[in-house]
């Protein structure tokens, strides 16, 4: 079976949306990116950190969904990484209202070492410093994902250059494509950021969709019209966690391929938006995924008349 | 040869976008649906009113194009109606700078004689009492499609609804379906609408697509990711050309050929957008538009593994 090495934050999250809002409750890139890709057949290990608060409920239901937690470091005496936001009415938009970064100011990841000889490598959004040390552990992948934002090209762009220039696959909105690019259409700054060095550059629209850029191709995947958007917490780290998933699975990188994998990740991202956190991404089952799968197909699919 | 009815304004446009600007050029809804619905194999006919000021070569334009347009009344002692418009530097939204009515301001619509057994009948976007003459006009119209505006809705919403009731396809973007609906979700705002007559609602999203709701089914069509938009004026009218003529000429008013149609009112629309008001929609050859509808075909298209 495949490896899957996955770095990013394992965290508490409070989340106010117009219909409700939680107390502490589960969250982190790393979290919905390991409930998303553990679906497949691959193993996936988490590299993360979190504090002495952390349930060992949590820890105990990442294991019991066969993700290896080996590389999440437990800092007895620190406090788990907290995020607070509160989304518009709109839910395209929020405001962060608490950063605690706590235990994760001073993280330094190890990778096990078992899994230094992964195959598919998924940096999750965290600082590009760490995600370069992940990079340095893990020098037999054959496929490394960058998701990133924002936040870091305003203040460690340099650095995350230098991350960008040895990925595979940069997953980003489109949003932070232009800001990467200085390009606002997004054919031209997925050219642009094909010159930093990705192959393949994948633009996350949220309810716009997703879209696939490869070497003068382009795949768009519709995200599901729902009836409903519940909270898009993790949203975006699920979709990772499917497309990383399935082609860790299936070992096949190819951009036919990758058009599946992402058809996968926006499957996943339409369940995690349908509750807080990760609580729909933890009751998924096989036949609602594959139920989904035929929607998302018939979503598409049109013939032309000879 | 199956009959098009339009109804729209044939107008004089003045653009400004963050790369150029216009004098008076050709404008109107139904300028730009007439554009693209001719392509196809249907008599298309529009109705409409112009000031004395209109150039007669606009007039032998249309004519040359196949258009009748024996029902554009010309007013010798009017003024054509005039809009003006600045985009802002994202392109998808603009401020009306002028809007003078002129001639539209009395238009009583007569649809010629012989288009009045017509078999589709395309009402674009003007006042809802001109639409209602040209539906009271045409009594043997097998579909009838509505494009209108939030500024009907704010100023004319009980005439509108009228309208709405009488037609088989609605089109109109995001916002305007959500203010006619009172439903944000998109899924949500058709059923809503479905209830208020259309058995098709189209809901345009620009740069992201269409969506196209019947009994229950959706079908996305995405936008052409475009290196270049140079100004979005007309495109919602030409992409509603392209799906009433596509309609019309293979008298095929299935959900199954209403997609394709979406496809080729997206596919002509994609290239409105390329230059200012009609003059792109004025050079576009067959040959360009079986190429880019394979790149609309490629961009959606993926196979799951067996």
């Amino acid at each position: 079976m495949s490896k899957l090495v996955v770095v990013g934050t394992v965290a508490f999250d409070a989340i106010e949306t117009p219909f409700g809002k939680t107390d502490k409750i589960l969250g982190g890139a790393a979290t919905f990116i390991g409930l998303s890709a553990s679906h497949f057949n691959t193993d996936v290990a988490l590299v993360s950190v979190v504090g002495g608060d952390f349930p060992q409920e949590y820890l105990e239901m990442m294991k019991n969904r066969g993700m290896n937690i080996d590389g999440i470091e437990v800092v007895e005496d620190g406090k788990t990484f907290f995020w607070s936001g509160r989304y518009h009415n709109d839910m395209n938009s929020r405001d962060t209202l608490v950063t605690e970064l706590n235990v994760l100011a001073d993280f330094n990841p190890i990778v096990p070492e078992e899994y230094k000889d992964a195959e598919v490598v998924m940096l999750g959004n965290l600082h590009p410093a760490v995600q370069m040390g992940v990079l340095d552990q893990t020098p037999n992948a054959q496929l490394v994902i960058l998701d990133t934002m924002n936040f870091w090209m305003d203040i460690e762009l340099e650095l995350l250059k230098k991350v960008i220039e040895r990925v595979d696959v940069i997953t980003i909105n489109d949003e932070e494509a232009r800001q990467l690019s200085g390009e606002y259409s997004l054919v031209n700054a997925a050219k642009k950021i094909h010159e930093m060095g990705p192959k393949y550059v994948v633009i996350k629209k949220g309810e716009h969709g997703a879209l696939l850029f490869h070497d003068g191709d382009i795949f768009f995947a519709p995200a599901l019209p729902l009836e409903e958007v519940f909270d898009p917490t993790g949203a975006g780290d699920t979709f990772a966690g499917g497309f990383a998933g399935f082609l860790a699975a299936s070992g096949d990188y190819s951009f036919e391929n990758m058009k599946r994998a992402i058809i996968y990740g926006s499957n996943f991202a339409s369940f995690c938006v349908e509750r807080f956190g990760t609580e729909r991404m933890q009751s998924i089952t096989n036949d609602e995924i594959e139920t989904r799968l035929k929607q998302f197909q018939a979503l598409t699919k049109f013939e032309m008349k000879a």
